[in-house]
């Protein structure tokens, strides 16, 4: 197979993607090769961009970066069932070993000896992409390839919001504007949450929320957050708490306004140590649960009927589409200082 | 107290109700007397205007019949705190004892000595009614009184449509067009289910089932409902039945649709032993959720939120409104051969 | 490969079984071959053996039968990982599909296209056992044999029992004194319930139900069952039913002992459509939970530490040792009419 | 009702108890009178003896102390109903209001508007103690009056192990040799867990450890506590961590133990801020569940059962006995430098 590829490499151990011609993998036994239409631009590709301390000590360079896509399955390995060329699929980013302690107990998303896609293994900003097919989604045909390839942050929130009790009718404060923040709101709304509380730090997805279901936006800078959402929830304070963002100001905002027994869900990752008032959290009987990646497939199915229904739209959130030349272009958006954009998309073929 | 009121009567053990002048009760330590708004008719209330087999064991005549209701409290206890005089409450219609094994253990709604208002203890249709004061709920202000007045039966929807996994994204097929079924159709719905499958009797209630946001109203005598739900659901068959009917055709139709893993919700009370297929039951993993009123108060907690915000809205299902003197004619209504109605207000004051 | 070995067989669609010379069978890429140490009789290989309406219906001759068993690894398929030559591992009988709605959502073990080892393919009653490598289990080093033998039906009883809520101070009563029942017995001992009632059928079984920890013995058709019941509870009913006949008398039983809130575990399968008083369970708000299969590998990862622990021991149950060859003595003493017996092993090598 | 009684009192707002004649209280009309048979000593009263800062901003002088205790039925108030003379009681010493958020939503044991017994209004440090009827909770007859006293504490254990999935055949490590530790090695053995590992501080229990089922004790200070319970659980850690001491060393031990996909429970109170290595918690998709007092009755209802099959005996915790007079002795033995005590109980009557 001496087919060649465009594809977003980081080729060196530095800041910066370099866009180049690589070979088309080959499908491995167990593998799927996908044409990838779209794929969309994540938080953790501009650490990798950046070249932080976190990127030097996991990414082995050269590596096609990205794990958020959705495309045509061109060709099925020899041991593959399940799946058929032409199928139009996304992928989960998480590649459990199917052997550890949580692969056996129904907890693959945080397997014991977990490969992430685009960060363990080359990942989707390129015109194919090789995946296990255990990690395969098959959307339903006539998807809107922007949400398809969305789905994989989507599904974190998905997750999150919905993963202990149900929400409908339950006070939901959410933390943070990034994806992830922008999503919840989105997936509580369409869950039946109320009142959706969103707290932000970029006033240009102030709108965003709006348009996402949120009942009240306050940011977290200019508002009294805390006063605020108490007379919001008549001084009871909010039943769950999504912690979007890893902030200290957030964290400390957030397990304050959770009521007695609530429940605050922890997804965003803080830079180092963080200080807690233990103690309140004790007293007031809350659970703090602790979120990475997606059930799989679980949240997957969930998420699927919700956006057949309509009532779970992701597309407020997408604000640019590039090629995937224009991948530099796309970082510096994704990077400006006041955030004036929300899910980024590269688009392909 | 020498005052008197109006009041609709159980007045002997025979069939049909007296509209009738009686004393207005007096509070009791423990009770708040509620001046009478809105009152809502159950087919437990026909139940006993037709004088049953059921009726006859249980219902000791005199009685004031009638469970479901909103009003303002007029008096209270003088142990009662909590509540004051001029609240807009409605109340639970389960008065449970407090010491049980049950209402010690998160159960109070099935109390092992439990005593039901209108049925074993004077109800609510009546200018004034006397409830203990750990029944009542406080409602919001502004709330519409026919949404405050059948706030009892829509919870049975609320407890039972949500009384195990969230359902946001799962396929529901709810059984019966009674104010069980519609309603728990509207609390699917708002609480984001998909596909959101009602199987009705009665077309009238088609176009109610509709407005309450069902994605497909199929007609147990009519339609081909085995094959269409499994069509509708991809041959896996609906993660939920919510079975309102008591009914055998439904129960075996709803055993059917269910997919393997899934869950029966048994609300309907048939008249006698059913035949079951229990070891295809087995098969499929499935659970069996009994369902008996409603949390108190959990399900009150969500319930009052999930109106408020606007997602759950019950009035489609309110039909017809009657002073209460015409009672009578509200019953001929209620048991029209086509049931042409849903839900039946008794207004007073 | 043209080794032979002993293997029992269905050789043709008539009762009765055949000891008969095979060939040794290849492992497949993704199979283990195993050598077979100790294995099982379970109640499923008595119906084939008898060859009744439901094996006429599903067994195709001819077949190695049995599922129940361990060994060691001696060879390992092509894209085998986790398993090694020599492992000492025991198998879940449920092969799953890995692709379907269950598969995909933590219910393989009721896989959309389920096929059972020793059912649907050749079983372990042979000197070597083919299995893919997804259903194996690796045993830890120096577990006795025997035990490591029946786990796969000791984990139903570990799934059954521990399906829902904890049982740590619950009330118990397990119908049943087959496998199901005495081994459910054994672990609800072990996981702490109080009190464990066994109502029993064959008294021979009385003395090991006593061995495993149960605090109560009744006879179903001796004792009164339900006055015995409800006093031994203080009026109150048992928290949790096991139901492991199918038997009508027994799920009567167990339904009416139940306390109003209780699980009812429908584990039995019945040989036809029950009878069942369904508003009774409805107006208690129980909850029926049919259990089928064990949790992959939830159940396995849980018994896998009773077991080490030494609170869970099943050795009372095993009654009997047979060679491979002596199969028919086994299956009439397992029919006995006094079922003078317990569980049944089958020596190998 | 001119009757008086001794009491230990905290007289003035200054170090130490006092031992001092007082009037026996009368009961109110919901309240219960109870002649105090054992009363046992916990942690909060040594704070309130030392008068730190906590109980400088909390207590109100004078105040009659202690809240765990056993005692018979003296007096019924006149709205009681489910209590009478001669009753064998114990008493959970939350008091909830009954009206809040939490008290209707099934969390009284962290009622919005909590007092707590001896410490918000007079406790049972004396001859005789009032306790509202809505507390207190019927004792089994025979119950050994040591065991009875310690329910209060035991009941914190019961909760905090059994708060989420059973542990039957699941690692634990408790951490903590206080009553809390203790009663949570016994709890977490008696409901089936293994391995039960046990963290302590102080030499003198070490023994206690093993008589209540410990599989390993490690000392915090001497062992290598993350290395062996590494090895002890084979690489994965544990399922469950029992935080029972507030302190970092044990919090940063206890996270770091826990496995991908744990349960970390946090029931120990820190003096201060903490600090959080909250990433790694998010990553391994970790569930921190603050734990404070014990579910009403759930919990009372379990513990008594556990208590009667046996299974639990927190006996072996209990080392000293002392009269009522001798609180300032007992005070000292509490808190001896080396802690050669487990529970202390004060003898009456």
């Amino acid at each position: 197979m001496g087919r060649k590829m465009k594809a977003v490499l980081k080729a060196k151990p530095e800041p910066g993607f370099v866009v180049a011609e690589v070979d088309v993998p080959a499908a491995g036994p167990n593998d799927l090769l996908v044409k990838v239409h779209r794929a969309a631009i994540c938080g953790t590709d501009s650490h990798i961009y950046a070249w932080d301390a976190w990127s030097q000590g996991r990414i082995k360079p050269p590596l096609i970066v990205g794990h958020e896509f959705c495309g045509n399955v061109e060709e099925t390995g020899s041991n593959v069932t399940g799946f058929e060329v032409g199928d139009y699929v996304s992928a989960e980013s998480h590649i459990p070993c199917g052997f550890c302690y949580q692969c056996r107990n129904d907890q693959q998303h945080i397997c014991g000896n977990l490969r992430i896609l685009g960060v363990d293994t080359d990942g989707c900003f390129a015109e194919y992409a090789r995946i296990p097919a255990s990690v395969a989604w098959k959307n339903p045909p006539g998807m809107d390839p922007d949400v398809a390839a969305v789905q994989e942050p989507l599904g974190n929130s998905v997750y999150a919001v919905l993963a202990q009790e149900d929400v409908a009718g339950r006070a939901v404060a959410v933390f943070g504007c990034g994806s992830a923040g922008m999503f919840s709101t989105a997936v509580a709304h369409a869950a039946g949450a109320y009142p959706v509380i969103s707290v932000i730090k970029h006033e240009f997805r102030r709108h965003i929320m709006e348009e996402l279901g949120s009942d009240l936006v306050l940011n977290y800078k200019d508002d009294d957050v805390i006063t605020m959402v108490t007379e919001r929830t008549n001084g009871v304070g909010v039943d769950i708490v999504m912690e979007m963002t890893g902030n200290q100001t957030a964290i400390e905002q957030g397990a304050t306004v959770l009521r007695k027994g609530g429940r605050f869900t922890a997804f965003g990752i803080p830079a180092g140590p963080i200080t807690l008032d233990l103690a309140s959290l004790v007293f007031k009987g809350a659970t703090i649960l602790g979120i990475n990646g997606r059930l799989m497939f679980k949240t997957w199915t969930k998420m699927s009927a919700m956006l057949s229904s309509g009532n779970l739209d992701p597309r407020p959130v997408i604000t640019h589409h590039f090629d995937l030349e224009r991948i530099d272009e796309a970082m510096q958006v994704m990077k400006s200082p006041k955030r004036e954009c929300g899910k980024i998309i590269l688009t392909l073929g």
